[in-house]
């Protein structure tokens, strides 16, 4: 950590804030410059309290110069974490597609999505439940029933299931029924959720919360991992900008960033990200391409009667063009789809 | 609600459509111009589900005229709702001011808080018993022993209690100690959440998320009413943009135009919004200058030692003098504090 | 400048940096922590290129301690700078009012509106000629037969004249015909521009960018003052960002920090910042309570035949309404207006 | 253009708007539904002036249906704009790749590079002699000398040339020196600046200004066409978003969307949006993935010793290696490079 005092400091007040940094243990080092004075604090900055020094009259600035997360970091573990759902490998070689509805419709619907994707590639099956609509008037899943058919389909398919929790009071029904538990972007920081996540026995899938920036997103993951469960994939799915021409704004770069600073495995869900269906192939080379592990994908079979997410999700015969393209964009870069 | 379809639609597409919306008893008015076809909806649209028409190859885009909620808007309710709490009234004439510390951290902490803030004008006292925190590793919170404190506090100095919900489970724990149960920004559209406290009979203090638009905000605030929950207070608190001046960007306009929108009362955060406190006075007073209905202020007696957000809490001299400008701008647009 | 050197960096990698800053005339100060290794640069650090030490591959970031900029701030002038334009003073404790129509669009039209601004109290005359509009095919403006309408305003009304420059072929064409030459937002960055602004001998306003950091904004004064030219007003008029209740969001922070960085006159445009009418008065309030030192405001005598921004013009009874309230406001603050 | 009227306009008030529109030459159609009324606009309504509809009190919003701009649309040219600099051709299948340094420091430099660049397989050659820089004490470029050693560049080895122009009174410059002349970020809606380049017949790069929606983007090609210069290649260079992890957030999907709307070449620099040299081949490929159909990318033979954007530049192994997963993953999508 770097504090930078104000020009006109006083040696008083200076003195004031090595004490209190000598005080937790770690080291201060006054370097006074032409125009201000800053201290270094040699030790683990983070078990000091960053806003009660900047509460500190004279204090112009705090600079963190160590990343808050820990086990989340590339520094804690540098190779790659492979998390295996039944079978399924992601963060290694091969990208891994999720695809599915958007919501569990009936036994029928999902079982002949599932049916379709498996054959077209996908690695596990996505479908919802339990439904975050922006409108308590909307279509809000079928909540345990749309639980059963997942299981149902997994039973006649033989995909993995992912499926969102919304809330803690679910989450044995989660446990009972799918093979990743799904975070949604809205519970990002549902701080209560995480930290029940974090003491169990299975792979979640955490999707990044729409104004989160990468720290923040990583710290989400900490609470997960410093619970205990260190089966996480991150997903990007787009952030929240000034442009209207997509739903959210894919951060590409975003996912270059995340494959640096951490060993978990981060997926793509262009579907959310672009809004419409025919920017998901599109935005999903670009994620192959840029590295990512994996994509989320919206796919149903008949997009102008689905009870969600119409607009955005993919018919069968696009989500087989998007796997054709996506296999040989994969495979020039040396990775298997 | 009107589709505007893309150049080349053909007029089987155009009776597909209409179909569709004859089908919902609605009525389609169609009207071919230049260069595009538009159809209008007569009827009430919010029964149709927008994503479905957009899945339609030919539609190129949708555009609601009926606003998506119902109970908050000003059509539905003219007059303004005014909430009582334990006998102090908001989105009245009289400006309410909510002050106290970011975090509960010891019962005479918490009374000498509530004490000096009532002496200087505040209305309610608040204090955080659960606290969001990024970090896993930072102050989470008293819990039940802070929601303890505070109505300790409460019985000695008078001051109604406005305090966090962060999950489900706790709805019964806050029931019993608070006056307002606040939702806090990252919990905006915690769907779980909003339909819970939709069912009691308790007022809340509903924050706008970081990356909130106003139709999102009051659709969270939809929820709560199409519930039950007639009483809710709505909380500008800053949003997330591109600058780093400031926590967050205080949506002034944001203020003004919820105040036309809705009947329901609203305040602002200039701690959050700000997230120095330097920032915290000159942003109460704009937020007072634009037509809030009250104020949340984060207070500590002693910032530099404050659990948590030290460095946007004012002391308690600023905090005076804060309301002192306050009821002078009140004052001259003819309101109170 | 603080240089932060990744983990594993060598000792042959830091003794080349801090003979590279030793080589500048400057003094490296090394301090190994834990994790990480970081130089302090002792002495004017804005004569380094902090481009180049990002270049180098250990370095893993840069954090500048000094403003780039130095005539613009306060410290390097206390007192508030007040500029005089025609006897008008803007800096000072009288809030100036600058309002007129968007475009000049003749001569009687201009007449008119000044006439009545000036019998309400507002201190200039704003009125465009040359007009940037996002539309090749939108009224462009009058050019200098506009000009020429606000000279005779002048001379029959007696308020000075703010009009823009677009293009630095213009120059002397403002100069002989305006007594403030104002710099459009889209132009803040347009550094041919500023540098030949900053030759001249007459009062500058100088609009921030949409996407601007107060840091470029702060820059982009910089350019003019260091070209000699003392005399620029600041003027805040709304961000990009997300959200679309209102046409940009006014950065009502963003005043604040301006009138504490610089000794600088800040001004507020609510006209530009709502985009619509009744947003106008209210951030117009709110701007006063922050604490800026004049308004920019489009009033038009016939908002709906108005050749640009009719929908965010106040009608004259509209800015009367304006001028009282604000008077109020600015009284309760111990301001005049 | 539909115009939604407020609820309680009154049958006047929609007789003067319908009026209004007829004496333009156009039809109203009236659509009079529960809760709103609507009249859509036949004919081509932009010659209407939108804004001067919302100035009238009972309109509640405008929708235009139109595209504001022409010539630069898909509607107007189906196939794809292809652009001959040189020989090179620029907007087909080949994907061309403009490389060179951010600044020309000197002859040797620029030759040096230039020879590296072409020998690795980039098309055209960049390089600035105008630079437009946030700090007036940065270097500013070596002006009309840089565009000398350009040319000279040019005469040994080969390459077209591209340079920025920044003001009109260099246009004379630009054209005896370059091929294609680029207009900056910053520049995007310099109106003055985009009339002058429509008059002349050289290609144009245009970038994306960092605050710019598409259309508005649009809107600026559709100044230069309108002006009569019909070569125009478009440049997404990355937004200006809240994250901090990339100098700019590259809008991949505008890159999509582009292709869409508009028939003119639109190429990417994943050097100023990912602003650090690592983030740029990911950038670069993902770029290629999604459809552009070229680079501009910041190439050094000594970035740590750059004048400018060192940071961000690859050394010439680093742009090798690029090309090469370049040239991999164009072939797998059918293209070339």
């Amino acid at each position: 950590m770097i504090i930078v005092l104000g020009p006109g400091t006083t040696k008083d007040a200076i003195e004031y804030i090595t004490k209190k940094i000598e005080d937790a243990g770690l080291k201060p080092l006054v370097s006074s410059g032409v125009e201000r004075t800053v201290i270094n604090v040699i030790g683990d900055e983070r078990i000091l309290d960053k806003n009660q020094f900047e509460a500190i009259p004279c204090v112009e600035k705090i600079i963190p110069i160590l990343k808050p997360y820990k086990f989340a970091s590339r520094e804690f573990k540098q190779e790659n974490t492979v998390i295996k759902v039944d079978g399924v490998e992601i963060g290694g070689n091969k990208i891994v597609i999720i695809a599915g509805p958007c919501s569990v419709e009936g036994k029928e619907q999902i079982i002949e999505i599932a049916k379709a994707v498996k054959e077209k590639g996908a690695g596990m099956l996505r479908g919802g439940a339990f439904k975050p609509r922006t409108s308590p008037y909307a279509f809000q899943g079928l909540e345990e029933e749309g639980l059963k058919h997942l299981k149902e389909a997994k039973k006649e398919i033989g995909l993995p299931i992912v499926s969102e929790l919304m809330d803690t009071k679910d989450i044995e029904l989660l446990l009972e029924y799918v093979d990743v538990i799904q975070i949604g972007a809205r519970n990002m920081q549902n701080f209560s959720l995480l930290k029940e996540i974090g003491k169990i026995n299975k792979p979640i899938l955490l999707k990044r919360g729409m104004s989160a920036t990468i720290n923040e997103f990583l710290m989400a993951a900490e609470y997960i991992l410093a619970g205990g469960n260190q089966q996480i994939i991150l997903c990007e799915r787009g952030i929240r900008t000034f442009i209207d021409h997509s739903r959210n704004t894919l951060d590409i770069s975003g996912i270059a960033v995340l494959k640096e600073l951490t060993h978990l495995p981060v997926i793509s869900d262009p579907s959310h990200a672009g809004g419409k269906a025919k920017l998901v192939t599109p935005l999903a080379l670009a994620s192959i391409a840029v590295g990512c592990d994996g994509l989320l994908v919206e796919v149903h079979q008949d997009p102008e009667r689905a009870f969600s997410d119409g607009e955005q999700s993919l018919n069968l015969d696009a989500f087989g063009k998007l796997m054709d393209e996506a296999g040989k964009v994969a495979e020039a870069l040396g990775r298997t789809i």
